[in-house]
This record gives structure tokens, C-alpha cells and sequence, in this order.
């Protein structure tokens, strides 16, 4: 059973005001739930799941007991953010304290310069999480990466693959020793420059590039070549961050 | 001034049965709008367009005049998809026939095989458009070409890159010649394998991969690498797409 105040603060949690305000983010669907149960890395609050749901999953439920909650489908239609009927959401509590620049080894890593659309800021998530990045960086204009959108977009990488929100100039001062790489126009073909072992890779925001300020603290300046009949003015920027990731840790391989 | 008649008959064309039935599409924005009216590829049925943007775009406008209509910005908001503030919709005929794959010189072409996010299909007809591949073919369960969604997310790719729906098995049988790749779990590496010259590059299904039917039809089973300390047990659609498309032009360019 879904009390009206409980309804009301997942509710709430579908905006950035209320999430920052409890430390608290919503996590959706089968698949992720069941990972984020078996993971580490986030602290549970509370489970809103089907009989069904729980008949089935006893195992994950087991430590959780006190705080799970038998809701029935509508029920959980009326709290749920998916267009796809649901069988369990999860709130969850944001990690205590976010990523510091200093603790994470060298490696390549994003930083996401002002991405706005909740899909892309996943999908880049995502990517971050096959190629083996450890840290997405984002700047404050970024969408929120505890968004709803955000969470089901990256399909359980916000649970490997750690973040924090900082300008580009922090982070760059706090990693000094770290190249800065990012896509412009007019830049050398990523397929051919001369690649670091490590780095910061700047993904602009979408319909805008790299902001000026990001554009001037680049050490690498790549550009994914353009076919000669191609007519697109842009990639997609989840697209491009996906060349670019994939690209480097090819090369990073033979080299 | 936007009538009751044209209110409804704008709004039924975000369904596919009517934009089948009438072949006609909407398609929104400055930018894109701009586009479609300097390409020829389109012929326009009806634009609405507020006053501010028709005294910004009189050339654009001159050869449509029997078909433009004056809205206030309130008026457009009530037809349109976007979320943002618009200034011009345009109604547009869908090319009177699809392309035959006997019509296309061989190169690489897309096809979709049953993709159902349109964010990723426009992102695909992007990824396209960028890379030169001149077709995109779709299987007749992937999310129609012609959704508002799709338009807008191709960024007006939509304008270069032919598209048609037919199943791949047919597409094959049309042109017997072209090999068929597509990525697959414990394929071989796009950055290694020996790749054709031409082909149809196979894109699976969100959250499913390649459907059974088209894994038989594969000459080229392709993987892109894992890190060895990636966790994402996959990378979304699009993505892939895009960097199977670099890695492709990147390896013709070299060979």
C-alpha cells in the first residue's frame, strides 16, 4: 500500500531541487533494480515492488525487509516514470560524498561540457562503462545525472562508473598533468593524431559544440572525418563521445 | 490563422496510420525548416509559419505563398511536437515512391532491424548522413522514419540519406552481391577483421541485438572491444552504429 506522502516524496525526486534536498534518487525497472540490489556501491532507502516482483526476487529483498513496500501495479503506475508497465522502483541514496579529482588513477575519463538531453548524458554513461572510464565529470549546466532519465538511460552504468559535478577549470587545476581532449571542427582526424595514455575527453553540448572556455583549455583537438559525400553538419554528441572513446582505446591497445 | 479542420488534420499526422493514409509528415524548427525548404528533395504541402519568421525568410517563402498560413506563436504551439518555442511547421509529401535497392551505386547502407527508440533512428539517419552511407533501409517493425521524433532528431538528414522499409531478407535477395555485417557478443573486432568494400551494416534492436533472422544472413559478425575493466553488458544502438560506421570509413580510407 502507497501512502499519499509517500507518493508526494517519490514524486518529488523527479526534481533536481528535492533530490539535492534529500540525497535521494529513483531507480526503475527489473534489470536495473536487480543490479543496483547486488551492487556495493549505493545505499538503498526503499523498495516499492509488486507481490510478483517479490515472489520472485526473495533473495535481493532478504536485507531489505523493513523497508519494502508490496504496492500493487496501479499503484506503482502513479509513481513510475516509465512508459512501460513496472513491476519495481527503488529510492536510493546518493553516494555521501562524490568523486574527488584526486582519487581516481590515470585513465581517460569524460567530461560532459553542458550536455542537456538526459538520453545522450546516459548514453555516454554507458560508454564510459564498456570502454573501462572510470569518471564522467560534468559542468554545472548539465543535466543532473540522478535525473530519472539519466539513471534508466545509462541501463546501470551510474553504479561502476563514478561522477561528480565541477567546472572544467577545477578539474583541470586539480589534474595538471592531465591532456584535455575534444572534438571541434577543423581539428586532426582522431584516426591519425598522435594519442596520450590518458586524459580528460571534453563532450560538448548538444546543437552548441565545446563552450569557448572549454575549447581553450584543450591539448588535443580531434575531429571525427567527415565522409566526402557526407552531408550532416554535427554528429549526435553521445554519438561523437562513443567514436571518440572507442577510438582511443583501440589505439591505446596497438600502440 | 490556424482553422479547426487544420488543427485536427496536423495533429492525426503524429499517428502512423494517417501519415500513411495522406502521405504527409511534419517537420518543425528554424533550422531544419530552413533546410527542407532549400532542399529539393521535398516537396512542401503547407507551411505555418508566425509573422517574424515569415519577414525573416521571404525567398524561402515566395514559392509557397498559396500555401503558407500566418499563426501566432499560441496557435503553433497547439500543433507542435517540440517542447521548445517554435516559429515554423511544415507539411510535407513523403517522396512519392521508396527507394529499390537496385537504385543504389554499392556502398554502405544502414539497415534497421526493428530499432524502436526514434531518437536513436534519427541519430542513425545522422550517423548516415555524416559518413556518406547513402541508404537507410528499415525493417517494418522499427519506429517509422517519418515521426515527428525521428524528423526532428535527424537534424535533416532525413533530406539526404533515401529510406525505405522493406525486410532484410528481401533486401538481401535484391541485391545478392552485398555482404551483410552486423555486430554481434563474440564477433571479431570491427578494428581487426578484414572488411568488404560495400555492404549492408545490420543494427540491432535496443535491449534485444540482432533478431535471429538477420544473425543467419551475417557474413561479417563484428564486435566492438570491451575494456577489460568495462562493466556495460551492452552500448545503446545508436552508438554502436556510429562507431561501426567510423571504424568502417576510417578502414576504406587506409585500404
Amino acid at each position: 500500500m502507497l501512502s499519499a506522502n509517500q507518493q508526494k516524496f517519490i514524486a518529488s525526486l523527479s526534481i533536481k531541487k528535492y533530490r539535492q534536498k534529500y540525497r535521494k534518487f529513483v531507480v526503475e525497472g527489473d534489470k536495473i533494480a536487480i543490479e543496483l540490489l547486488q551492487s556495493p556501491q549505493i545505499v538503498v532507502d526503499s523498495i516499492f515492488a509488486t507481490e510478483r516482483w517479490a515472489a520472485q526476487n526473495p533473495d535481493l529483498l532478504q536485507p531489505h525487509l523493513d523497508n519494502f513496500n508490496v504496492v500493487h501495479e496501479i499503484e506503482l503506475k502513479k509513481i513510475s516514470n516509465l512508459t512501460t508497465p513496472n513491476q519495481v522502483l527503488i529510492v536510493a541514496n546518493m553516494p555521501e560524498k562524490q568523486l574527488g579529482p584526486g582519487e581516481i588513477r590515470p585513465d581517460f575519463c569524460f567530461f560532459a561540457d553542458g550536455i542537456q538531453d538526459p538520453g545522450n548524458l546516459g548514453a555516454i554513461l554507458r560508454i564510459a562503462d564498456w570502454f573501462g572510464f572510470p569518471a564522467l565529470f560534468c559542468a554545472p549546466d548539465t543535466v543532473d545525472v540522478y535525473s530519472p532519465k539519466v539513471i534508466q538511460a545509462s541501463m546501470g552504468a551510474f553504479l561502476r562508473v563514478a561522477t561528480a559535478e565541477l567546472e572544467l577549470e577545477a578539474l583541470c587545476a586539480a589534474l595538471p598533468e592531465w591532456p584535455v581532449l575534444g572534438a571541434v571542427l577543423g581539428g586532426e582526424s582522431v584516426f591519425k593524431i598522435d594519442l596520450p595514455q590518458f586524459g580528460i575527453l571534453v563532450v560538448g553540448r548538444e546543437g552548441r559544440g565545446l563552450s569557448p572556455e572549454a575549447e581553450a583549455l584543450l591539448h588535443h583537438r580531434l575531429t571525427i572525418p567527415k565522409h566526402p559525400q557526407g552531408g550532416a553538419e554535427s554528429l549526435n554528441a553521445g554519438i561523437a563521445a562513443g567514436i571518440l572513446a572507442a577510438v582511443i582505446r583501440d589505439r591505446q591497445m596497438i600502440g
